[in-house]
């Protein structure tokens, strides 16, 4: 990881992910292992001409230690000037915040249903907000560490990993930016010919998947990134490879099998399978980690309802690298994902419904976003329209349309 | 060191430092590499019954790079969330503060005006607010680290240093907490007997050093500990070892040298010599750092005038080891010290006085505080009582009341 590298890479996330614009001030939310890129996002952001940068660690051995000793009523509790802070991101800020824990198991062994309801409510309300609303513009980008590489190699080997994740982000390509303007225009176009087809209905099948997931009436594709209601158009997710939309909280049917393992609040999730029944998952089973899955299905009453489908073809650079990356950010963009809980409002054309009104438009609330995920040579995925013809959309991993 | 050493370490300063009080808010202040004493502050915390531990750690490198290139209005700029974090730790919390840079130099290249200027005011006006009105029961304490050894010793054995501070602050000790009892009530002892003199001024006299400070006519000597409003009595320094009192900032006469280097916001300034004129600061001069000096005394019009007069004799822990720590919690705990910038309202009797009214009785508003070392075996301390009696305090170290 040379000095040069690292301030290329974080210069790429500011300008791709966050378009930060001067005078906003850049939010970064990180683990203390990420002080390398924090220093160099610093540095990036400075020189973009943002106001101030301004930098939260969040010490994950603390929180563990929270999760253990504080008392149920604080696994909840946002302190007040954390939810300041927040807002104000929210409300026209931009916000880096970094994955790629260099513990990812280290909460493994602690009661799960305290793991999955210790959350800032209040303050990540706050984000949602600003997701939601288009009034602030974020991404997350990785970071490599030495515990993460060990996860997925079986040794620390940080350099392999790093060259894995600057493959997945076009960082070595000639013109790193030109690379992603390219890519996201296609993501884009995809969401585009989706959306003309007016679907109704997804279909998943194949080994221990057949699934079928409606859609919203008002549900809307989208890919590549999304634009800011003051214009900045930027990247949530690096690297991203979906495009994806917002099913109806009411309709999906059936068993799905995921095909990649799931890091999930400090504990890997193997073999994770469900069984739907009228919108709802009714039924857990997993090799591990399946209290886990559990404890945040049952956060709300939500919990259980889907709130994202997305689509990934075997073009996708993560899915290249042939990699399981067991970190949602990238193994999500190796494939197609499914996501349980909160859905997303600019996966919909409801942006201007009062939130009250969402879920009687089929639109799920909840506070969890979980992907898992269930794409792969294997699984077929198939659109179904509103007059019943059916449209292959990924046959083999190959994108059809 | 030891993970038990820590945690009892850790222990020692919640519970003599700052005498967390079961649900209050225990706020952590720390640098990144301080996280192996913060992640057991936070044990130390739950186990003491706080409800919840609240860290926040500064990235010295990303203050680095705002003070290299933000705008100027950024330097003093406070985010609204810290302002919002610090009223409410300053409104009855517990706050622990962790000396101990790594990279003590690492402002040293940069203009010193600025790095002198970078504060965040807001935010530092409520914990002050804190610390005047009693209600934040605060503590400093050190952590060792690679670099801060490195200056010390000319090599990074943190090991000796971490020994240095365990025997400055009693931990291996048979019973710790008893030892800090009977100390803290040894120096509130010499508080209550210099309050008997009625004082008037004090004389300093050794090597380039003829100097007479008027002591406020209200002053009050304090020593060991302060109490918090609620009843709480709480060591503020980690080690501690002075008896202080608020000079009249209308009232210094003569020159001063100092007897130990002091680091100063990234810098090491050496044979520091101040002359003072009608209580004002009038010529600095320093074999290095002399501008980080004067960047500081002109922060604000009192920057340069007097805040606080403390006595160490030779007794002292700190000076016992023989060190010079490069760190005012310490050097300034070795000897006798002096403080240019702001009073501290709990060393006067002027507790129910208006903020606005404070400067006419002599105490000095500023926003800064920085003390410098003047004692040793060859300065003799001499109190002038206000019938002109004179009573020798300190006599080649020797306390002599």
């Amino acid at each position: 990881m040379t000095t040069t590298r690292i301030q290329r890479y974080a210069d790429l996330i500011v300008h791709i992910g966050t378009n930060v614009q001067p005078g906003q001030i850049l939010y970064v939310l990180a683990l203390p292992e990420h002080a390398e890129l924090v220093r160099a996002l610093a540095k990036s952001g400075y020189d973009a001409g943002v106001r101030y940068v301004d930098v939260q660690y969040v010490d994950p051995h603390v929180r563990r230690t929270m999760i253990e000793r504080a008392d149920d009523e604080v696994l909840t509790f946002s302190p007040p000037w954390l939810v300041e802070r927040y807002r104000a991101a929210a409300d026209g800020g931009a916000l880096v915040m970094i994955a790629g824990e260099d513990e990812p198991e280290l909460l493994a062994d602690l009661d799960q249903a305290r793991v999955g309801k210790a959350r800032t409510l209040d303050a990540l309300d706050e984000l949602r907000r600003g997701q939601s609303g288009r009034t602030l513009s974020w991404t997350i980008a990785a970071w490599p560490t030495s515990g993460w590489a060990q996860q997925m190699f079986g040794e620390p080997d940080v350099e392999r990993l790093w060259e894995a994740i600057a493959a997945t982000v076009a960082l070595d390509d000639d013109d790193p930016v030109a690379s992603w303007q390219a890519h996201t225009a296609k993501l884009r176009e995809r969401a585009r010919r989706l959306n003309e087809l007016r679907l109704d209905t997804l279909r998943y099948d194949g080994p221990g998947t057949d699934l079928t997931v409606g859609l919203l009436e008002a549900h809307r594709w989208v890919g590549g990134g999304v634009e800011t209601t003051y214009g900045a158009f930027h990247v949530p997710n690096m690297p991203t490879e979906e495009v994806f939309t917002t099913p109806d909280r009411r309709r999906a049917e059936g068993t799905v099998r995921s095909t990649r393992p799931l890091q999930l609040g400090g504990t890997v999730v193997r073999d994770l399978e469900f069984r739907l029944e009228d919108g709802r998952i009714v039924d857990v089973s997993a090799a591990s980690g399946a209290d886990a899955v559990r404890a945040q299905l049952e956060t709300d009453e939500n919990g259980a309802r889907l709130g994202e489908v997305a689509l990934v073809d075997g073009e996708s650079r993560v899915g290249k690298t042939g990699l399981t990356f067991f970190n949602t950010l990238f193994d999500e963009n190796a494939t197609c994902h499914i996501a349980f809980g909160n859905a997303i409002v600019f996966g919909t054309e409801l942006e201007d419904v009062a939130p009250d009104d969402l879920e009687a438009h089929g639109f799920n609330l909840s506070s969890i976003h979980t992907d898992f995920m269930v794409g792969g040579p294997d699984v077929t995925v198939t659109g179904i329209t509103r007059d019943g013809s059916e449209v292959p959309l990924l046959v083999e991993d190959v994108w059809q349309l």
